[in-house]
């Protein structure tokens, strides 16, 4: 029914979470449209980002260098860690402005039913880092995942660092939400409600 | 906040109809973690549009060729033009099965209010194409810009060709309806319903 080049484009946007068929055709058809530069700009934008994008050595989190600006920042308490499943919730914690530690990203959570283990995501290396700080927060999404990866996670630090406080981020998040479409309010309210693990 | 590259991508993604930052982030995010031959695939679809797709010659459906295959297709009936704003209701239209002619895509609508001309869509070509058929129908949306187009082209066929049927798609869209979003039985009616402009 469409063109070739205009049908694998649609088939392309369709990949893009929560876009269905009508959503990709309208994409596909705007971009059709759009100014020879503006597509230049897509493109390299799309290469630039397969080319450069990767995780930072140290805590995870995707970055175009070896080490991320945050770990990089000497100003900030890097004797406390914000555990989160992902770079998403970074950036929705920086917007909050209350937390001045570092971060720690797990990019996936421990999922028993859907086959993801421990040592699936990024968390070996958080073992190694906990052993010179002074506190690691578990901000994990209050989901069942979110739950599981953070009692995982409690009961491994405590096992190997009993002396360590760990404590996990207030549920001032509504049941099942999801930590990056929190408000900024509801964030820092969690992170100050947060309480320690036994 | 973003990493450069993911940042630059979010903005381009921005470009999109309907695309705010959330979505955009959403988007960018999921790119970052496909596989390399994914946003390889992305990007060749982006620059095979931007390199092949143009307009039909006869028609003004976009087109990888120089003549779309309808207009190509000789078991179609080349004295029945259909007249629509877009691409996608020529899509929307053969997928009722209901018409056999051809088609005319304006890419656009007259629109005096947004500065708009019949000189500024493809409407010429219409004009001469109608010397030689047995009937026109106008088929752009019910909107305000829709029935403007509609009259003016209704006008100007009856002063050039007196003798030429001139028809208008039935109003058996809502008012206010876009044709690309009507269902195959609403364009069904509104194919058959159609009745001649005086």
């Amino acid at each position: 029914m469409y063109p070739g080049s205009l049908a694998r484009l649609i088939e392309n946007l369709r990949k893009l979470p929560g876009v269905g068929e009508k959503t990709a055709e309208r994409y596909a058809f705007s971009i059709a449209k759009m100014k020879e530069e503006d597509v230049v700009a897509f493109v390299n934008a799309l290469n630039d980002v397969k080319d450069h994008l990767g995780h930072c050595k140290v805590c995870g989190n995707i970055s175009d260098q070896e080490m991320c600006p945050l770990c990089s920042d000497l100003s900030r308490d890097h004797r406390l860690i914000f555990v989160v499943e992902s770079p998403k919730d970074v950036i929705a914690m920086e917007k909050t402005g209350q937390f001045h530690g570092v971060y720690h990203v797990l990019n996936g959570l421990v999922s028993p039913s859907k086959g993801i283990m421990p040592e699936d995501i990024n968390l070996d290396s958080l073992i190694d880092r906990a052993a010179d700080v002074d506190e690691v927060i578990l901000a994990t999404s209050t989901t069942m995942d979110g739950e599981t990866t953070a009692m995982y996670l409690g009961k491994v630090l405590k096992e190997k660092y009993p002396e360590l406080p760990v404590s996990r981020i207030a549920h001032g998040l509504p049941t099942g939400g999801l930590l990056d479409y929190a408000d900024e309010m509801t964030l820092s309210h969690a992170l100050s409600d947060r309480r320690r693990i036994n």
